[in-house]
């Protein structure tokens, strides 16, 4: 945003005008589900008229790479608590006899995904629709180096995943399921020999073109139900969850980008996908029926959302003139 | 500890003296490991001699019904950490193609117990020696109430445990797992898609004889190393353990406990033993040979390690005169 803010600021002082009609629309809590400005775009819809809509929330494919992201995963994030005893009980006076509720939790979970990372929830795939062999094709040309990510950006023994698909594939085109931590119990130092009484575990799964999130959450749900122990019992919860999106690239926008990011980089735009989620980016196309045009300048190794992220300056300083020289194609070129 | 020392003051206050020789040993570690007295006891053997043990940790059956504790389950403690990558993840940039640590975790768990109990861990069960008929005959007539037990005591939908043992063999004479917490990764409330580096789950077996914890732990650890994913490093450690132990009922000082408790309670003593685990039971036996008297006046609904724990008063004052008595027939039927 502040990049956006900069290029809207040097147009003003330098051609004292701006080549188009812009809105500013800020979002503050995109990190935490962003329900604040989900409501809002829903709920104000005349006020947010506009013909397409700017978002730096993505990254480049490399280093130099002019990118524009084109799809989107979705998400439901969820909670699953399992009860299993009135109290916390002790593990020598009622061990063998009283449920566990983390043992009981963690046959569930390893229920939900098999160990080839194909999500075991009936049903889950029926609306997973595959990128087109044009998108898989140009995939395939990007420069990816398996072996380099695995090492140096993952830092795994070996990928997870399903077999039969590319990484790249894996990660942008494909649903997915993780557990993110799993509250409950003792989680100190040394030992507690305490049955807990409770186990929570927070799980997500991004999904991808055209699955919904309420269809997904509700065969998840049932699902879950209906695997878990008969001697617990389990409550599954929605926390936030996000729409996927596929942008078409054939649209008067996203041509003006692949123009403007040429002229600063150099280079040909490549399309990609984002196996993250930017919820607004599904509100604005339901709402407002506006494309996104997804230009972002973050690099793979920015260490998003974990330690010692990092943002490069020099893609700072050309983002800022990308947005320049895209606001004055897209006046130039659509008039609007 | 604090009945003891009252019955000692009150026999000194009345008598002038003792009937036997008495050696106090104070043990303030036991619920967090207790290796202080471990070692203390293997270290100091000539100084610690004696004919027997008196210890009161263990509980009655019933209100009003004296009991013996003849029998002790040991325990390995341990931690199963799992890690997946080199630094914590974005589920949305990795999801699909990062392994995920909680997921190989509960993967893991799921396959160390089945659903009816029964522990997975290959050999486990090879030197579980199973109790005499006349023992098991002695619990059949001991006044139990499952459905009282599963609602009031544990209060679950069901109880869990293996098919055919009686709630009394599954905690009393059969080796059991349990899991009593998964620290690692996001915890807080809300939602935040990290995929954890890190899992572990603190996860303890409860050993009856002729298990030893030494060989239950190498065989545990073999198998946990052996089902682990391969894409995830998995490290065991074993935290703190304790031998399991049976006591012979014939001795004289447990003949000279049931005269003491039947003066006292107007009952005969039922023998029964415990889940749980008393690591110093099987140091003063290993170490100085030393029978143990197990004579405890806890109640089976005073919530041990849970909230709300509690202690009967009355119990408090005729566990003195049980003591006292005790001592006075030890020092009259055996001449110490």
């Amino acid at each position: 945003m502040y990049m956006h803010v900069k290029a809207l600021e040097s147009l003003l002082a330098t051609t004292n005008g701006l080549p188009l009609n812009v809105r500013v629309i800020l979002e503050g809590e995109e990190e935490v589900g962003g329900e604040g400005i989900a409501s809002y775009v829903a709920s104000k819809p005349a006020d947010l008229q506009a013909d397409f809509a700017l978002i730096s929330d993505t990254e480049m494919f490399a280093p130099g790479l002019p990118t524009l992201c084109v799809g989107l995963r979705g998400m439901i994030y969820t909670e699953i608590e399992v009860r299993s005893s009135r109290t916390d009980l002790h593990s020598g006076m009622y061990g063998g006899a009283a449920p566990n509720a983390f043992v009981a939790l963690c046959q569930i979970i390893a229920r939900l995904k098999d160990e080839s990372g194909h999500i075991l929830v009936p049903g889950v795939y029926d609306n997973v629709t595959p990128p087109s062999s044009e998108e898989l094709d140009a995939w395939q040309s990007l420069p990816f180096d398996e072996e380099h990510y695995r090492e140096n950006e993952v830092g795994s023994r070996a990928l997870a995943g399903e077999e039969g698909y590319s990484v790249l594939e894996r990660t942008w085109a494909r649903p997915t399921l993780d557990v993110h931590g799993m509250p409950g119990g003792f989680i100190g130092a040394g030992a507690k020999t305490v049955i807990p009484a409770k186990a929570t575990a927070k799980v997500s799964m991004r999904l991808v073109p055209d699955m919904t999130p309420a269809g997904t959450f509700e065969l998840y749900k049932s699902y879950v139900q209906h695997i878990a122990p008969s001697d617990v019992e389990v409550d599954v919860r929605l926390i936030h969850f996000g729409d996927p999106c596929l942008i078409p690239v054939d649209n008067p926008y996203v041509q003006a980008a692949t123009t403007a990011l040429k002229e600063i980089w150099g280079k040909d735009t490549v399309f990609i996908r984002s196996g993250g989620s930017i919820p607004i980016v599904g509100d604005l196309n339901r709402h407002l029926n506006l494309p996104s045009v997804m230009m972002g300048f973050g690099l793979p190794d920015d260490n998003l959302h974990a330690p010692n992220e990092k943002f490069q300056i020099s893609n700072f300083h050309q983002g800022i003139e990308s947005i320049i020289r895209f606001l004055e194609v897209v006046g130039e070129s659509t008039g609007i």
